[in-house]
């Protein structure tokens, strides 16, 4: 039976939410062969205060006491220089996310990209800190008349579209350490790499891109009449599916696991208007991910995916609340249809009632 | 109040299905405004028959008798030469309609478009008979493990990677009546008029497009999470939603509507899985194209596309059933939320809830 040593294991984009589903689905970073995850802050109200997040972050310990939960600010107008050199100064915080306003689930508190410069004072605190920026990478879609084709903006060119504005900031705060999150597009890869060409084997690096798990193996066709599969960013095409596997089994050090499993009760996703977007991968969260490196003959690389590669880039070395460690196992899985609590609250997650051949052990 | 006079008009690709959805849906032809109605064959299993097709007919003039209802048959091995000579010259069909196998609800008895040649003889008879062919124009997707970006089909490109087998269709059979149904793409709308190119104003026209009134407002934005108006071939991008405007409202004889109307209970698009494919715009078919054609200032041409160029297309002078003609009414209409039965089948229209600003009256 196939082994192989994970070691201390990084999802560097969670989503556990607040409440009963919190209370659900915290416990299954753990089961899903995580061993430090990095939580996101779009709750209602967003997360923009140290009282907030230090709250939150007691919560999850609570709920999970061997996991270690990194936390990050929402960016928004409410953050001031001096919050955030506080919060990170203090370690309340490892990084801010960045969710342009109406592109996924409560962004609406988000900034406009086109106006990126009103942060600077903010992003320059980051830099110094060595806080990381992280994107939600889409350009928000803008009703207008044009019949400039240029001008369109949909899901499927959302991230593409973005891509310069991201380029920009890097080419202005070069030593601010920023993921793209989520990356699904081709384009998105080789700008990654391009922004990465002139990094040597020791030097550090300042941009990367995360991956998601279901992103490995979703295109359009299969979120096309399949709310469980719909998420944002959507799934693309078969030739950005492709070069997204490419790069997370590549080993390089510019692309680590983020899974962005973002859980939703089942009623949000069995609806016939309104669906929200979020695919829930955290309970199975390193199987999926080793499911396609097996099938790419590339699982030697896995552990730099899904622990080095994130873990050096986020500086977080001996950082795992216990001694523990994950071992992937070659031995069958079955995903359950739901995962639910005793009052109701259920939630579908990807692949459900799917055989996967690998799973996690904890030693 | 703005009137118009549409007199006969016809929608030349309705879904009536059987059972309790065909008594719902039937009586929706006249109240969408439509005198003409051609009926799509993709029951289960497929009518195939001269028995069904009639017996088809009958139940659906019983629910009513106003409406002038054409009928096809389901391309299909299960064909002859001599019985579709035979229908066609008792007048029991109109036409046959082609699915490729497996692209949306029961197309899997369809046909493999690599392979069209299989038919060449049945096309021969319904060249000579004048029956028209239309078709479902998407190739169906081919699982493979190919790297080749241009083997590549998906729900975006399955009908431009169609076309060249229409382009070839056209070739071989100059003059069997060729309808692309439900065109989709601005590369289906540059075929048609380009296949069109040396067409006189006294010339049969040979190749024409259907278009819905969905796909008329609707590009990948408003499927991606509302299953209510994913249906197939999906609504693609902004670029192609402008083509399909132009194209309807430009008044040019080879594009004419065809709602591909296509209702389905509700439960069957609440569903986070396996959405069915299809949106219902029957009982609202000429109001939602007004709406169109009103903002884009041609309602001078709405009798073309609703009318004359199908009813010239399809040759089907004098068939309305009665002396009632059609008029649009500039009056506010509201899409109810639901079309129900009392025993629970419901049904979910396009724009539910919306405020239309066109009636239609018959006189």
């Amino acid at each position: 039976m196939a082994e192989i040593e994970l070691g201390v294991t990084a999802d560097l984009h969670v989503h556990l939410r607040d409440g009963p589903m919190m209370e659900l689905i915290t416990p299954t970073v753990k089961q899903g062969g995580v061993s430090i995850a990095y939580v996101m802050p779009n709750l209602v109200p967003p997360v923009t205060t140290i009282e907030r997040v230090s709250k939150y972050r007691e919560d999850l310990e609570k709920l999970c006491p061997d996991t270690r939960f990194l936390m990050t600010f929402y960016l928004s107008k409410e953050l001031t220089e001096d919050l955030v050199a506080g919060a990170a100064s203090k370690g309340y915080i490892h990084g801010i996310k960045c969710y342009p306003a109406g592109v996924t689930t409560n962004s609406k508190y988000g900034v406009d990209p086109n106006d990126f410069t009103s942060f600077y004072p903010i992003f320059r605190v980051m830099e110094k800190e060595g806080l990381i920026l992280n994107i939600h990478g889409e350009k928000p879609g803008i009703k207008n008349e044009s019949a400039d084709e240029n001008e369109d903006i949909h899901v499927l060119n959302a991230e593409p579209k973005f891509l310069p504005a991201l380029r920009k900031l890097h080419e202005d705060f070069p030593k601010l350490k920023i993921v793209l999150e989520h990356c699904t597009t081709r384009d998105a890869i080789e700008l990654i790499r391009d922004l990465n060409k002139g990094t040597g084997p020791q030097d550090e690096v300042y941009v990367a891109g995360t991956i998601t798990a279901h992103h490995l193996s979703l295109t359009i066709d299969n979120w096309a009449g399949n709310p469980i599969n719909f998420c944002k960013p959507v799934a693309k095409f078969p030739r950005d599916m492709r070069a997204l596997v490419d790069a997370a089994t590549s080993g390089e050090r510019w692309f680590f696991f983020g899974s962005d499993s973002a859980p939703h009760p089942i009623e949000a996703k069995s609806t016939h208007v309104g669906v929200c977007a979020g695919v829930y991968t955290q309970s199975h969260a390193i199987s999926y991910v080793a499911e396609v490196f097996d099938q790419q003959g590339k699982l030697e690389n896995i552990s730099k995916f899904v622990g080095s590669n994130g873990i050096s880039f986020y500086g977080l070395k001996n950082v795992a609340k216990t001694d523990e460690r994950a071992w992937l196992v070659q031995r069958e899985n079955t995903v359950p249809e739901v995962i639910a609590n005793n009052q109701g609250l259920k939630v579908v997650p990807f692949k459900a009632g799917e055989k996967l051949n690998w799973t996690v052990e904890w030693r």
